[in-house]
């Protein structure tokens, strides 16, 4: 069992990363203070883990549950407020503990209920996917999305502790973990040109699941994440970094209204358009982009946005990104594998050539 | 002009007071960052303040404006949203001001949207009310309601500082003013019985509007609410302090489902039970309730409990109390005018026949 501490004044807490860890009660126990558990989970996680997962805390704990339906569509404050009614149905007072066991849908919408009820409940972090792993469960960032944008509604609101059972990972579907990859890939590209190596020196044995290998990705990615998280919690600076191609992801999932691409797979993406403007404006070199390109191409994720996008639409939904505050639009660009940058004021008109260029 | 502020680590901000300051733009000018503005208020206050208010920031500022019903009954997490939708079809970014224009339904209901827009954008409060003036527009508690209790969704939020035109008071109908003189009252008990002294020996000037008088009881209250908060943003101490008469009177308003009574009738109720409540357990004398019920019905304030409120309920209401933490229940209560108490885990028994004493 390996931990990572995520540093922030007052409120630092632990991602614990280990094989068959879920059920244990005692790894929990430091990071509930009230005798109320509400474990929040979905339709697919449920009959895999709900059960070992309430059996380490059923003696010491009143623990209730919440199944939701399954998908990024159900990200909505509507489906936030069943959390919110569950919790007051069963009185569970302002000191409670929500607990996410799925992934980054579960873990963003479980911790936005937390941060709201009562003006802000605790919450554990239980992901059970790749990409909730090395990304959504690390640093606090919680919300909902809106017909009009993703993300639009949420809380900065830090979990008791990220619990990461590599043992979820022999039950997610091979398109999803694949997805995951993208924010490992993404993790590289920020901060860890070692990683990216990594990355491309040991990809079928990632594809594969090799456990050894999983570990080391997993706990790098947490770390490299974690350490700008402790640097800028509220994403006032260099936390934007972390929002590498999901400018251009997020105008994906909205132009497919969350449908048909995972996250991931709209990260990748956009991680290779911002490679290329990275390119049009002279920061970043043709080879680099040929080894990001050719990396997401090994692990089967997407390259080119979906034929069926306007650019119009994909522009104007990017106009809306919460990175935004000048009239320009705000990207983060690469320099180099291993270090990213915040561009400002970029002109629509590139970003309309960039895109028109597929 | 005068200015009281609200000292909190690295987000103090002040709250102006002053007669005729709401349409002068340089007086908000230094708290707006960015050339966005939403003006949230209600029917009823839109007539009176909203061309004045955004006449002093048009030529500065995109102005742009949602007046929503008014009254406790619409401080729902659907009124909410409808802040949100404004936001987002005006293509706000996360740097955008939104400016309540109210009272405290408006204050709290803009601040929570504020909250969660993008996870956290900027507003200034403009209470109109002399509740909000005192109590709901300091110290950053924002939420709306849930059928099953008050103010059981919300964040705490700070704005960039309140505004209070003293002027607003001469449109406020004499029995929102009366209620909001609850409140000052609760700042007297809590925490300065000189000015629950002045309250008493200048009961008819205040409820004649005297602008000498107003400008003193509002400031005070603002002093005592800004130290208590400045002591405990986020209530894990003596910010508790603050929900004096409010456990009893939010049961009661949500007995009465927020119809009838307006809040400050109820937490002046509310005193009135906690008073009684703290002679009942030896810490209050006779003599201190007395002059809090004499107080409390020179200003026309109830003093009893809805007669068609049943105790079970209003205990079952009780028991779903953010401030209860164990399994009794957690109340404040008086040690004398001017000094109240945290007291844990009261027997139910003891509350069921207070309520039933009626």
């Amino acid at each position: 069992m390996k931990q990572q501490i995520v540093s922030l004044e007052g409120r630092s807490y632990p991602i614990i990363i280990g094989r068959g860890i879920l059920g244990e009660s005692k790894t929990l126990q430091p990071y509930i203070i009230s005798d109320q558990i509400l474990v929040v989970t979905n339709e697919t996680i449920a009959p895999l883990y709900l059960a070992p997962l309430k059996k380490g805390l059923i003696s010491d704990y009143h623990v209730d549950e919440l199944v939701l339906p399954d998908g990024e569509k159900y990200k909505t404050m509507g489906t936030c407020l069943k959390i919110i009614d569950a919790l007051l149905e069963n009185q569970h007072r302002r000191n409670t503990t929500l607990i996410a066991l799925g992934g980054g849908v579960i873990g963003d919408m479980t911790g936005f209920a937390a941060a709201m009820y009562q003006r802000g409940a605790n919450f554990i972090q239980v992901p059970t996917t790749l990409l909730a792993q090395v990304d959504s469960s690390v640093g606090g960032k919680t919300g909902v999305n809106h017909p009009l944008g993703k993300n639009m509604l949420g809380a900065f609101h830090q979990p008791q502790c990220v619990l990461v059972d590599l043992d979820t990972l022999d039950t997610l579907p091979q398109r999803e973990f694949v997805a995951g990859l993208a924010e490992v890939i993404k993790a590289g590209l920020l901060g860890d040109s070692d990683l990216f190596t990594y990355l491309e020196q040991n990809s079928q044995a990632i594809l594969n699941k090799d456990p050894e290998v999983l570990a080391y990705i997993i706990e790098r990615s947490c770390a490299i994440k974690a350490d700008i998280v402790a640097q800028d919690e509220r994403e006032n600076g260099c936390r934007a970094l972390l929002n590498l191609g999901h400018t251009f992801g997020h105008a994906i999932e909205t132009g497919l209204g969350y449908k048909d691409w995972l996250h991931g797979e709209a990260v990748a993406c956009g991680m290779v358009l911002a490679a290329k403007l990275s390119c049009k404006i002279n920061a970043l070199d043709e080879g680099a982009l040929n080894r990001i390109e050719k990396l997401v191409t090994i692990f089967g994720l997407p390259r080119e946005i979906p034929k069926e996008l306007s650019v119009q639409e994909l522009i104007q939904s990017m106009r809306l990104d919460k990175k935004n505050v000048g009239k320009g639009l705000r990207l983060i660009t690469l320099e180099n594998i291993g270090k990213a940058a915040i561009t400002e004021d970029i002109n629509e008109n590139m970003i309309k050539q960039l895109l028109e260029g597929y």
